[in-house]
């Protein structure tokens, strides 16, 4: 089954992810999925990291259309990255490579031939002109090395990763969710290594300082009551159970986080 | 043709939703369909609503996936109920019931075998470790009863229902939809026995009596004019034509209603 | 392959959206693609802005069910309209004609034949019981004249568009998307005749009177400075690089805009 997912910061109210849908659909029969197109506008690290939570559970030949794109219309390249089997689409500004580092290996394309693209390709919408119409190929059998020459050079972005010590872990908050869920870029694997659930932890974020206890999952504390645990994505969040963590602590993005324990 | 639709609170911010489609989309070539993903966070009995005004408009066979979940990772049972040839599946705190008693005769399997969930369930997300993939493994063609076990102990939710009397009638509200049309429990069926369109009514709601036209529609009554009408899934609503009923009368869902009639 | 899209103003926390899926899939196998839900309740002239920005960049033979729809229930017609192998079903209220005239050639139907809609049609819904149907028979070959007889009297609805002089044009603003670009109804293909980018304009939009330069794209400007640029749809559009054009100026839909060049 060919698979194209989208990932954008456009909104649902305009017309511009149904443009592409369109475009899409007349090069191709793949089977069109939203992720998002909910991204803070501009925000690429945001975009960045929403993508790498998704796409390690999507089938691998998928190919994943991601546009958070303020740069659109200068000199930035266009990219393709294939890693493992999953193949990315996208400006070259770091939106894709999270992604592609979490998964391994990865070879990248600079997209030139025009040949793959709408056939008037506008200066504010690569989106549609560029990027949908080379994925929609791609799942059509077109070779990467049509689509362009490969390179080396192109925009790394890294989140960081939190630093887990004996006793402490430190990081930030890399994404807040709908339900005021904060997430850091503290990874479980490290943090189940030093510490064990059940325990209680000291939480320092924004302007707090609080006892937690450290759970498997949100109800092991009473409803409206702080915890930390290890989320979905194998981060490390601290929520409140059936609340909103984010405006309880009055927490953003970016913020720092700090984490003792015995 | 196969179906699977998603129900739940995660938003569309997050990459939850499309992790879910990515685990179908690796078992099934089923179509993937959403119903909504704005359900109040933690709210059961307003995605149980929403589910059961939808549920009945898809063909039968159709799997249908609704996760309003705060009690994910505690004890409660992850449900499989199959009604009149529609297929429910998500956890057990009433979400499913009042769609799977409208559909009429029901049976109810507690959801066990975990050969047909993702390899590693974690503690927070049942949606994508567990309900989504066994979904997507009836769709094809697995046997409900290798799923789990027939159950007949699990969490009933009941919206309640309006009551009609000769002159009058009471319930609550249920739910507000984006119009700001607020939507009742009480039935059309009940009350176009004795009530006809045309008729004026006595509407007390919220802080508020008013007199209002029962008509057949919103155009029946003047540009921001308040009415009662049977909406579109059969219930008693109160609108304003072409504004906000519950901005205007400052409604909120669980507020009660009465009607008077002659 | 068959394609249904849907433009609503429905959003997407009720189960409107789902209920029309679940009608169209228990019809025929075509694929369903959401245009937009987030049409500003009852605005027909929005609807059918986007609805012409989106319809062709879709393949011939695709059928638009687009429902901005005030006048349900009363005398209002539906339509069905053909043109240039595009197919788009919804009320007569001008929703659907701007995109007919931008097609061009085009017919008109009046849907009357209840065969081929929803065995019981509701007052308030037609989206439902009525388009919608329509669309997914279409889809499987009912040629239109089933649908009911040509019609060439309907509601006309015209975004009026701007005039562009030597020295100047002057029109509205039609649009505001996510991003806060405001879209005008000065189109490209008018203003390129006679302006080139590179050039510094006037313009004249709300309260404000400010000099901008007409660019290729965003990235031309500095960070948070405005713009004048030709948009992806072919409009003038005034932006802000990585900013909010629409709040920066306090600009809404249907402002006057006036720009002088030399």
């Amino acid at each position: 089954m060919k698979l194209i997912t989208f990932l954008t910061d456009f909104g649902t109210k305009s017309g511009y992810v149904a443009q592409m849908k369109g475009v899409a659909a007349g090069i191709t029969d793949a089977r069109l999925v939203d992720i998002t197109h909910e991204i803070t506008p501009h925000n690429i690290r945001q975009g960045a990291f929403v993508l790498h939570t998704v796409v390690p559970y999507f089938p691998v030949g998928t190919v994943h259309v991601a546009v958070v794109d303020p740069g659109v219309g200068t000199e930035r390249k266009g990219l393709l990255i294939t890693a493992r089997s999953h193949i990315l689409v996208g400006p070259d500004n770091g939106l894709l490579t999270p992604t592609a580092h979490l998964l391994g290996d990865f070879t990248a394309y600079e997209i030139t031939n025009d040949k793959y693209m709408f056939p008037s390709v506008s200066h504010t919408f690569h989106g549609r002109d560029i990027f949908t119409p080379v994925a929609a190929h791609i799942t059509n059998g077109v070779p990467f090395e049509q689509i362009g020459r490969r390179v080396t050079d192109f925009v790394d972005l890294d989140f960081g990763q939190g630093e887990v010590a004996n006793k402490s872990a430190t990081g930030k908050v890399i994404h807040i969710d709908r339900f005021g869920n904060i997430i850091t870029n503290i990874t479980g694997f490290q943090l189940l290594e030093v510490l064990q659930y059940g325990k209680k932890v000291m939480v320092f974020i924004g302007k707090n300082r609080r006892e937690l206890s450290f759970v498997q999952s949100y109800g092991f504390v009473k409803k409206r009551q702080l915890l930390a645990t290890i989320g979905s994505s194998n981060y490390l969040e601290i929520g409140v159970n059936q609340g909103n963590a984010a405006k309880k602590l009055s927490v953003k993005e970016d913020d720092d986080i700090k984490i003792l324990f015995s």
